[in-house]
Parts: structure tokens; C-alpha cells; sequence
């Protein structure tokens, strides 16, 4: 029943799914939901969806979730759900930060596939715990990277690595955000307060909560490795634990260089990641804010208004597109596709098949490698931004 | 569990939902059933979604429909389904114009609510024995126009209403496309195929495609009214039997001037609805291709760059949005609050209530208003482009 | 002394001005006189600037005219400069529409050359009389639409005489402004006062000011001819004598359609020139406040943005270009290649000679086109928007 | 004879003005010349427009110069042009970087006002003898910084002088070209031959000629001090000897943070200077291939899209503005502003005054900065990209 190239036919039923946090209050939980949605591909079933108990039954409740699965604590509920016969196949965990590691660990071991949100972990020992976690477990681990399930940014990823932009030279990331401006955590703002808490949030704040997305996409479009990085982060409002602003440079170990500038207190900012990059024969550019356009500028010639679904927008862009050119797709398609992939990776599981080879999701590997990014970049900077190594 | 104002929270539980139209190869159908999915107020339980029982069988088991609730055609289906005690409350109606009334008026007839796909029917004739239908049967009637959903065209029918346009003088709205700018119609596309068939799609080709969809969008937003309008069809490519292309005067009720312009053969455009609004203290510009921005122009002060959940968007915008600004929304997220709208109502109707009054979707009104400007517009254009008379 | 197409190398030296209007408090004469320095092609030395004599004194002092060059009417001022053996070559007509043909006449008749403001005359009858006085006196004419100097407006023209377009189909034309949203004429407003009333501007208010350079542009560009029009004038602020905006249709004689909208009323627009054509193979659009960028999107094919200077600007865009691509050149720029082109078919004409074919600027045939524009759409709307033909 | 804020009004009548390089294939020279005519305060007089005799004298022919002021040498120009009665009171200086210092000492000894393009020098050793020299003349010295004339350059540097910005925080800089992608030096043209010699460009590649702008528009609006940079320049293209890219952090004396980045190989990228600022209060961004619009960003309110001579640009920007918001005002009508504002001055001086305080033109001072910069990112970068001081 494919409209583009996404579709909601479902071979083999939808997939049992459970969530962790994302009860009332929460933003990124509803996302979940919604993506998990869009391609019919999942049915919630159970849910940890609050760490305080009355909360979590009362979102249960309003979600329709039958109320002996709707848990206090997620290790309650990996045990129960795997013991169950229609127990859940995969978990979403939409936590905090610090919340990503033991929860994952938890379902793993209890042999439920995770689809967990970014960044990885608060810290990049944790990360390898998890990794080996994943490893042993053998079950498929999703990271919601979601701006990479953006069409057009699958073909970005497509025309670099067809060479379609020569060898890669340059690669400029943003992503400036203002809603950090003041002194948000005071105000009783739960999205601020736990991002700017050392202990929930990890080493970074703007870097581990938007940086890592920058980075992620970059490395994503550009599969070029970063060889070393110098980070200068700042924290502007007064009293505030993390950074609220990095200005990182790049060099690659294919010579190129790269220069990444992450925000939360940038005024007139609401979302705005954008990513260039350029080679020896051409350059693109694109942005999160009308993410259905990308600007492709070969060397010499006009630049081109690459649409999604439209002319010249590629094959891989068009495996995860839903309508034609001209409707807009965003944030929560996008989104989608990373839980489509990783359907397709699920129901492959359950048959002990591979997903097919177009299948793509962030993983594990792109998780530790963000968490060390931002490791890299706090030693950076506290030893006053000088040069150094991302460590995995 | 809102994010910004929608929310997947579901007292009482789901809308059981059928579906005419929508089987393999469709588009628009996918397009229902994603929005129908995305605020999670509805669950697709039966269709009869293809004339072909072949066809209907296969599509119908791709999408998990119990065997017994797949049909072959609608009739049989608002039958069976309004006999059983678990039996669809709702029905989409996903098929080519001409189908539009005899299914509407079979599901109502079988007290089932109806969702129905633009423009209503093929004729002003069919469309008043529609409207008749509906209020006979008391059900809810929700018509797609789905660009009513988008939040900033409900920000800018907000301004409009309080006054900050002041007395509105002018309306702009155009809709060019570019994909029958050759013969499609020949080359195998269904799409095209029926959209160029009279009988199939009534007196208008791009007028009723995507004409009453500009129309309803100034209607919507501007509360004006058309005292009558001249209108110059033109059909450009050899052989086609409808028009692919309209020029529209409009004369408004309260002296304001509009022209409207809707194009299927306009090069590099692929789905360019925007629409422009000036009054006697500002001025709106908003284009569908990239909703989550509105230009709003105070006389005599600089533009305003509205975003979606942005500062100035205002409490009406703020109902129907998912995600915080910079979050892009689209085409799906628009048409799914349609969808949540309509189930407001119809979950209202099952405790015999009105809606809220915020509650706000395209109804059987706006289905002959848009008929109405079609047969005017074919008549105004067969006399050689005269100023006619809207009649409904 | 080329930098890229354009030079201020002045082989025979600079040509000597004259000016009728343009003194203290005007607006389009200091537009005129920048113009005329840019590429160094002229040197101002006679101007009867103002009606008033104290005012011309005043101007032609400022200005740094020799005293007995400046002259209180222009009739004296032609006598006179036609009798000195350094008299003016050309003269700048820079005033109110209505001095136009009076003016002209008197400087072709003393042999001078003349560049002139645009809307030709106030009316049709006066227009003929001044085509034939050009005949005559076999001076060069040149009209200042000056839209047509901007480098890709030379590039579309180019584009649609190669048949990249392939057949016109469509022409959509816009000049909305808002300056005269209000009673802008009762507050002291010079450039307002004359632009609405009748006997200085002639029948056509916006669509004298404004709507000519719509006009003129879309018939530069595509050089179709109209064939009928059905226009729409209205005046929206209370008490004003000519229109304030105007809604047209137009039917050109090789079948394409077109519309064309200009407004002095519509909020956030300065100066909001846009020209969209397309044909059977493409579509160009172009939009005079960010006009060193054009869209050219060859169909089924991704848009491309085309910039001043760029690749596929074109020779006939880098013939009136002065600075690389990158470097902005606008409204002064464009209205200066005007004067250069002018000043290469003077410069023959001291030789007896044909400028070379490649110079280009409109001319008395324009200017009665634009006249008859303006009073068949006068004529269309008094007939409640009939459809016309438009009489030269 | 004022349009907006400039005029051609021109009490004491023009500035006599010499010029140095220029000559035929050059680019700039051609530039200054336009820019020193769009106000019509200066005449081009004499010239030593190449340092090849044979090309002095065609190019000062084609510009109508009396051949007896075409030189061959700037000395023998200052010298003679100091001893004639009509010698010129001013002289642009328009070389490849390497001759500006002799130029301009040898000038400002004869006593003759500078105006010269920039970087300054090509060592910031010569830039100290060049501010030496012009505080000894006590003659005017203004440096072609153009993009600092721009209207809307002027209204951001007021709005940051008037505290809508609050304390700065950020500034981002960036002037992206792509005209050095391939070894174009070596395919003969001249523009970029010496633009990579490191005796006539001095240190830097991108840096000088590119990176000198970006940073004198920064410091222009922000009025911010540097304390500190580390710079990262890299050399993409193979056998260059200067660098064509260059990434730089920037650490204030107040503690603000910024970038900049320069590249002349970012392929789609033709003169890309863009400027960001945000403060406590709110942001504002501009772009130089579009400047006559800016954005400005109140915190917490919707962004505001301020044009050039529409509400809101201000008195500081309508001062430098010919032409009514809507009619686009470009890179020379910017060029033109520095020049009118030098002849402000030089005029000032002619009668033993001061200009007046709104006058505001590059200066030594910004020469000596830019050099600076210059010096302090190379030796940054030739220790690894380490955090120096910029020393002047």
C-alpha cells in the first residue's frame, strides 16, 4: 500500500512495542508514538512510562494501555514482558540520558530489541557497556539520529558516496537553537532542567543534546572520519552547569576540515541544524527548517533546487518518502523512518533473517561514536580548546 | 499526553474506521489512513477498497483487515458493517470524485459518520442531494480539505478574524502544478487518468482538483464571500478533456477584489498552493510548500516571520500542533488534524454531544460551496470569461 | 575598461545631458542622473528642473550647472541649446506624465535626442502624436523601463527567443506595492499627489505607475502579443481619483494565457515586481528585489537557480553586467544600462550609424504599446471588466 | 538633490581624483571608478593606471584622461600632481596589496588624500609605517572596506550601538567563494595569479583578500574587541602557495565567542559574506548577495524582516540610501557609500573642518586591524591551529 516508498501493508502483524518514560509532561515520548504510528508498523502495548507511579498509571490509562501492563520501573517490566507469550518485541526508551544505559541493558538481556533516544549515554564508559550489551544480546538496537531518516538527506548520504561531489573538503554543521537564552531551568521547565543537569544529561549540554544530532548528520551524509577535533564551549547564562554554546573545528583524516557551531542561546532560533558540504566537484547544502529542499551547487554549473520526491532526488531518498513532491514531509516522517527501518530489521529478526541490505538506521556504533564525541570535545575545551583525538 | 495542543490520548477508546477507496496503487487513501493513524483516535477495522474484488482482497489483507470485514463494494459493506455490533462507526471515502455520493449517502443512510475525500461530487445537482442526505441522518460529515489543518492557516484565519487585517481588500490564491504539462493522462498513470475523465471528475479537471482546494483555503481564512467571479479555463495540451489551467477573477460581497490561479502544466512547480491576504491594517502571505512559516505584514512596520508553535501563532494554531516550532510539520500532519477534528466530533456524537466549539473541519457546506464555484467557473468560462453569479 | 560587460570607456567622449524635471524634492530625476554616470556616458550641463524658477535656480546651482544653462521652462531651455554649438545632445524628460509629450516634441524638434520617463503620455490620441514627432525628427527615443536593463531579465528574454521554454503557455505578472495604502496623497506627499490625479498622470493610476512596467516586462520578455484583456480596476481608499489596483486577464494571439495584478495597497509589498512564464518544455520565474537570481526549471528537471554573472547567465545578461556574480547589482544598475544602451545608439547616430543589433532599449513603440495597455484596460473595467482588445 | 538620505548636490564642486592601477583587465579599478561617479563628488583626472607604460597610456586614453596626467608611475604622479594647480586632491589606490603601501606613503607625503582598496598591506611591519605616514600627512586616508557602506549594514551596527541587542554573546562570520576550486591561477587569469603570490597578496590567501572583509564587518557592527583567535588555514588546492580556506574561532574581551569562516573552494558559493550576531535580547543576520534585507530577531518574539529604507532601518542606514525601500541598492551603490563619505571629509578639510560626526568611513585604524588578523591567524596556524593574541 505504498504511496511513494513508504507503505503500511504489514507482513507478519504489527510489532508488539513498549515504552520507557514518555508519560504525561514528556515531549520526546508523544514523538515516539507518533513515528512509531505514521507507518503502522507497531502496536504500544505496554509502558514504564513514568518513574512516579501515579503518572505512570494515569498515562497508561490515557494511552489505552491495559493496565497490568502498565509498569512502575522498566526493570519490572522487561522481566514481566519477557515472560509473557504476546510480551513486547522492542522497547522505545524516551528517558532522560541517564535513564538510556540501564534500561537498554535491562530489555537486552531480556531479549526485547531497543529503539533508544539520543544522545547514547552520559558517559562513554557507559557506552561500552551498552555496546557490549547489544553485542551479546544479538538483538537489533536503534538510536533515534531521526534527522537522518530525512529523504533528503538520504540523498546527501546517496550523491557523496557516488561521488557525486569528488573528494570531500569541507564540511560546515550548525544547528542553533534560542530557548536556552535565559535562565529556562528556573522556570520550572522540565525539558530545560534535566538537559542542563550534569547528572541526567551527561558531560554536555548543548553539545550532547543538539551536538551530537550535528555531528551524527554530518558523519552520516559525509562517512568521512574525524581525525581530531579543537572545541571552545561556553556557557552563557549565569549559574548554568553545562555548555550552552561549542564552536568546534574539525579536521578529517582525509585532509578535510570542518567547522561545527552548536547553540541554545542564539535569538531567532528555533530548530535550526544545517548541513554544507563540499568536494572537488560540487557542494550541498541543506536544512532541518524546510528539510524538503536541498541545494546542489556542482562545480561550475547553476545550482539545482533538489526537491524531495522530486527530479534527481535518488533512489534512497525515495524508499522513505510517502508523497509526491510538493507535500511537505518533516520532522515526524523523518522520524518515522528511522522506526521503519528498524521494523524492517525487527521482522527480519523474527525470522532470523538479515533486513535487507537498503535497510539503514543509526546503531549502537553511531551511539558510542557520539558520546565520545562529546567527550572529546569537553577535554578539549577544558584544556583551554586545544587539539585532540575522538577516543572510541 | 499532549506535546504542544494534539495530543494521542483516547477517552473511550478508538474510532472503529472503514475505507472506500484507498487499495493498491491509490494515493489519497494512504494519505487518510497515515492521519488517521498519527493522533492514534481511530483504528482501520474494514474497507471495500478497490472495485476489483481481486484487488480489494489483496490490498485488504496488506493492511491486516479480518477476511470477513473486506469487501467488494461499499454498498455491501454499509450494510454488513451497520448490522454488526462491532461495526464501523466512521467511513473514509478515498475514491475518485464520481463515487463520492452514492458512498457517502450509503454510509449515512446506514447512520455511519463520513470522512470524505475533495471535491464532493461532480455535480451542484449531486452535491445538494448529498447535503440532504447528511442532515437527514444527523451523522458527522468531514470533508479533506486538508490544507485548513495546517496551524498557520488557522493563525492567519485568526488574525483575520480579529481584525488585524482590519477590512480586507484583496485575496491572491494560486495552486500551479507542472505534472500534466505533457499528456500523462496517456502514459499509464491513474492518477491522471481520472482526474482528466468528465465522468469520473466531474465539470472542472484542475479546477476541481485543486481549484476548490485554493478556493476553500481564501473561504476559509478571509470569512469573506464571493458575490461572483470571471473565469477563463484553458485546456493546453492536445487531446486532454478538461482544464488544465484556470485564470479567476473574484468580486467579494464587501468590495474586496480576488483572483485565483490554478495551473497543471506550470513548470517546476509541484504542489505551490499559497495564498495572500491584504486588508486595510496588514497583510498575511503564507505557501503550503513550506507551512511552518507566515509572513505577516502590520502596515507601515516591518514583516513578522511567523512560525509554527512561534512567538504571535497564537492559541488557535496551538491546538492542532505536535511539535514545538522548528520542528517542521507538513502535508500529513495538516490532513491528521482533519482526522483528530472530525473524531472530536464523532466521540462528541457517541455521548450525543456537541464538539467543543474550537473544534473546527471542512463540513458538507464547504463541499457545495466548492461544487458551486466549479459549475460557475465552467459557465462563467463557456460564455467567453463573463462575470457570473455563485449558486448554491 | 571592461570589468565584465559593461565599461566607462568613452570612445568620442561623454555625451551632454540636459534634464527637464528632476529638481529639488524629485525622486525619479536623481535616479536618472546616477544612471547616466554609472558607466560615464554622459555629462549633465543644462536642466530646466523645476516649474517654479526659483526652484530651478536653487536645483541648478546644487547640481553645479553653469548659470545660464539652467532654464525655467523647457521650451526656452531646447531653443536655447539647440542654437549653441555646445548644446545638449540629449535631454532626461523626468517629470509627471503629462509633460512628457509637450517636452519631448519640443527637444525632437530642436534635433535633440531624448530619453524620457515612463508612462509615455496621458493618453493614446498624445502617444501617436509623439510616435510621430520620433519619425520625424529621426532622433533616438528612449522610454526608461528600466526593468528591462537588469541582466536576467536580458537573460529570460534570451532564454525564451532560443526556445528553451518551448511554446508559451502562461504568463503571470505581478507589481504589487503599498505605499498608497492610505490616504498617502492628502498628507504632502509629492510623489503620491500627482500619481492620482488624472490630469497629470492620465487615465490609468496604478496602472499607469506601475502597471506599464508589468506590462512592458512580460512583453520584453516573451514577446507575445496580447491579443484581448478583461481588467478589473479598483480604488480602494475613499476619495481617490484613479485606481489603486488592478486585476487583468490576459489572451494572447498564440493561445497562452496570462494575468497580471498591480496594487499600491497591498501591505509588506515595496516594490514586489515578479514575472513567471512557462512553456511546453519549461518555466522561468524572476522577481525584482533579489534580482540577481532567476528560476529556470526545464521540465522534469530539478530547478535551477541562475545568478547575475553565473553559470548560464548567458551573453546577453553579461553584455550589461558590471561586477562578478556574487556582487549585487540592482535597481541603479539596471536602470543605467538604459542610459548605456541609449548612449551607444546616440553615440551612432554622431556618426550616422546604426548602433551594433545587440543594443537594446525600449523605445517609442513601447511606449504607445504601454498607453493602449492602460486605456483598454481603462476601457475593460468601465464595461464591468469585459474582455478588449487593445488598440495601437 | 537628495533622493533618500544621499544626494549628487555637490557644494564647492568635485573632487579632483587620481587613480593608481585600474587599467585595462583589471576588475576593481572599474569598480571605484563607478563608485566614485554614483554621487557625483569626484572626476577622474589622472592616472597611473599601469605600471606598463604602453597599458597606462591606452587605459588613460579610453578613460578620456588628458594624456599629459597618464603616468607611468605613481611617484612621477604625486610628484607632478602636487606641483600643478589643478593637481588632484585625492587619489585612489586600487593595486594588487603589495604597491598600496609605497603608493599611499608617497601620496599622503605630496600631501594628497588616499583612498585605498584593501587588505591595507602585506605585513603588518609596512601597515605601521603606512599609519606613521598618513598621521604625519594629516591628510584623509579611507580604506575600501565597501561592505560596511551597505544601508543595512548601518542599521546593524546602530541597533548594537543602541543596546536592542543587549550584551553580545555571539558573532558569526563567514564569506564563502568558490571561483579558486581548481588551480585557476594558473590557467591565466590575472585576478587570481596574484591573489596566491605571497609578494603582492602578503600571508594570507582567503585570509587577505576574503578574510580581512569578514572580519571588518564583524567588528564594524559589533564594536567588539578580539582578545584571542585560533586559526586552522588550509590549502585544498595542489601547488597553491596560500591558503583558500580558512577556519578561525574568535575569543572577545567581553567574552563573547565567534567564527569565521573564509573558503575560496566551497563549490555554489560566489561572494557569500553572511554576518550573525546575538546578544542577551535578540539576533540579527545578514547577507551580502541579498542586503537589502536583514533579519532581526527580538527574543522572544517573531523575527522581524527589516529592508533597506523600510521601517525600522533607521536614520544611520537611510543616510547611505539613494533609492525607496523596493528598489534593490546593490555592491557599488555600498562601494559608493565609502566613497561619499571620504568626500565628506576631504571636503571637510578643504575648508580646515572636521566632518561631520554621522560621517563614518574605514580608516587606517581598520587597515591596521585587518593586518593584523591577518599575521596573528597565520602564526596561529603555523603552530597547529593554538590560540594567539592579535597584536597591532
Amino acid at each position: 500500500m505504498s504511496i511513494e516508498g513508504r507503505s503500511d501493508a504489514k507482513a507478519g502483524g504489527r510489532i508488539r512495542l513498549g515504552m520507557v518514560g514518555g508519560g504525561e509532561g514528556a515531549f520526546i515520548g508523544a514523538v515516539h508514538r507518533i513515528a512509531s504510528r505514521i507507518d503502522d508498523q507497531y502496536e504500544l502495548v505496554a509502558g514504564a512510562l513514568s518513574s512516579t507511579a501515579d503518572k505512570a498509571r494515569r498515562s497508561g490509562h490515557a494511552l489505552g494501555l491495559a493496565p497490568d501492563r502498565v509498569y512502575d520501573d522498566f526493570a519490572a517490566m522487561a522481566k514481566a514482558e519477557a515472560a509473557r507469550p504476546d510480551g513486547i518485541e522492542a522497547v522505545s526508551i524516551v528517558t532522560p540520558n541517564h535513564v538510556h544505559a540501564p534500561a537498554a541493558i535491562a530489555f537486552l538481556e531480556a531479549g526485547i530489541h531497543v529503539i533508544c533516544d539520543k544522545p547514547l549515554t552520559v558517559s562513554l564508559a557507559e557506552a561500552k557497556r551498552m555496546q557490549a550489551a547489544v553485542a551479546k544480546s544479538g538483538r537489533i538496537f536503534a538510536l533515534t539520529h531521526n534527522y537522518t531518516g530525512y529523504p533528503l538527506v538520504r540523498c546527501m548520504r546517496a550523491m557523496v558516496k557516488a561521488g557525486e561531489l569528488g573528494e570531500l573538503r569541507l564540511v560546515q554543521a550548525e544547528y542553533p537553537q534560542d530557548w536556552l537564552s535565559g535562565p529556562t531551568e528556573a522556570t520550572g521547565n522540565k525539558q530545560a532542567e534535566w538537559r542542563v543537569d550534569p547528572a541526567r544529561a551527561g558531560g554536555g549540554g548543548s553539545l550532547g543534546d543538539i551536538g551530537t544530532h550535528a555531528f551524527n548528520l554530518a558523519d552520516y551524509v559525509t562517512g568521512l572520519e574525524v581525525a581530531e577535533l579543537c572545541a571552545d564551549l561556553t556557557t552563557f547564562v549565569a549559574g548554568r552547569r553545562l555548555d550552552d554554546n561549542a564552536q568546534i573545528l574539525l579536521r578529517y583524516a582525509n585532509g578535510a576540515r570542518g567547522a561545527l557551531w552548536v547553540s541554545q542561546v542564539a535569538a531567532g532560533n528555533e530548530n535550526s541544524l544545517k548541513l554544507r558540504v563540499y568536494g572537488t566537484k560540487g557542494g550541498l547544502a541543506w536544512a532541518q527548517e524546510n528539510p524538503n529542499e536541498l541545494r546542489w551547487s556542482p562545480l561550475g554549473e547553476a545550482t539545482r533546487i533538489v526537491t524531495r520526491a522530486g527530479p534527481g532526488s535518488g533512489a534512497a531518498a525515495a524508499r522513505v518518502t510517502r508523497t509526491p513532491g510538493g507535500h511537505p514531509e518533516g520532522y515526524l516522517e523523518g522520524f518515522a523512518n528511522i522506526y521503519a527501518e528498524a521494523a524492517l530489521a525487527i521482522k527480519a529478526a523474527r525470522d532470523g533473517k538479515k533486513p535487507p541490505p537498503e535497510c539503514e538506521f543509526p546503531t549502537i556504533v553511531d551511539g558510542v561514536k557520539g558520546v565520545a564525541f562529546v567527550e572529546a570535545a569537553v577535554k578539549s575545551s577544558k584544556a583551554n580548546a586545544v587539539w585532540v583525538k575522538i577516543e572510541t
